[in-house]
């Protein structure tokens, strides 16, 4: 099964595991890393599933695509699990993350001290903004968008946030690719318009919102 | 449809439309009035499952759940399928949420000038920092959680937002519940343990971040 990690790590392209089995490993990892935390040596995936209101089916299902990381009645070890799934998602390691937009969200999110831990490191903020420009957010200066191609070239950056308004976010991003940048999480309410190998992932709460509504009882104020 | 929409209002629980499809609704509706808003009167499925990403049967055959919003041919009426969907989603009104958690991502949130147009309207925030207790997000006073029981049922507010860290994010979403909320969404990077009946989303960018880097060549600083 190592192999089979190492392929597809090498050949994401060409992995078949479905995407919506990958999507679910992180929050598999962030479940076992809480019980790392507490202490926690041995779980199940009955004890998972309960957690995660997921099916201890569908969790084993999941996981059986890399390989076998339980016994049949001991369960897992936590702490190897959580060693196993950051290997596959390549978490295992700190990525560098360049963010656009120093706006409340930017400070939000470049603020954020729950990235490291995870793999993730914001080495470079990006506003057009004169105002911003120049501005410190914790120990990292507020850089214009001219300055991205050389900082993600430096850092060999893959990935980006969009945190700018609607209106910019596409040309944003469109330098972002240009800049070598290869996923994109955008926080901006709007489909970006991009190549097919570039993978984005959005953020919008009010399609949350929007979803939540359509079971709840109306109730609105005006 | 019309009926079949009252229907599943009163009802949703005995909704049988796939739960899938209602999550896609609001982004056709994020596309449509950005249509919409460029002067556009008419689109197809086509077009917008080139906006979108999504094929054309896709779009119909969800849209078709709800009725026939397009003739053959014809392709939609932008204005009318973004008020027809604005129904089905019930948000051709405002809700009132409330927000939990005064840092820098409950600023963020309260200071977002995108809810009020797409439905909702953050009526009240609130944090246990004494240091936040009382200082004001644009027009609204933060507040401690004592008063979310009254502020909930004087707005006859269903849904809130969880802005707090992860360790305090289970007892505030028992609070809200208790106070009669009925959907979080929660920004706290874990899973809460909430009653079947209560609706919960989840916006965690590290999860973003972890589904990307499966798919990237690996690239680490350190």
């Amino acid at each position: 099964m190592a192999t089979q990690r190492a392929d597809h790590q090498q050949n994401p392209t060409v992995d078949e595991i479905p995407d919506i089995v990958i999507s679910r490993l992180p929050v598999y990892l962030r479940t076992l890393r809480l019980l790392d935390s507490q202490g926690a040596e041995v779980t199940s995936s009955q004890e998972l599933g309960e957690l995660l209101g997921i099916s201890s089916a569908q969790i084993r299902k999941d996981l059986s695509h890399f390989g076998e990381f339980g016994k049949q009645g001991t369960g897992y070890n936590v702490a190897f699990l959580c060693r196993q799934l950051e290997k596959i998602l390549k978490v295992d390691c700190v990525w560098p993350v360049v963010l656009v937009g120093a706006g409340y969200l930017g400070h939000a999110l470049a603020s954020y001290n729950g990235f490291l831990n995870r793999g993730f490191r914001i080495v470079g903020v990006f506003d057009n903004d004169p105002t911003k420009v120049g501005t410190q957010i914790g120990d990292i200066e507020v850089k214009p968008t001219s300055a991205l191609p050389e900082a993600v070239d430096r850092t060999r950056c893959q990935i980006a946030v969009i945190a700018v308004p609607a209106h910019s976010a596409q040309a944003v991003a469109e330098e972002l690719i240009e800049a070598g940048i290869r996923s994109i999480l955008c926080y901006a309410p709007l489909t970006l318009n991009m190549p097919p190998d570039v993978r984005v992932e959005y953020i919008d709460p009010v399609i949350s919102f929007q979803h939540m509504t359509y079971y709840l009882d109306k109730g609105c104020i005006d």
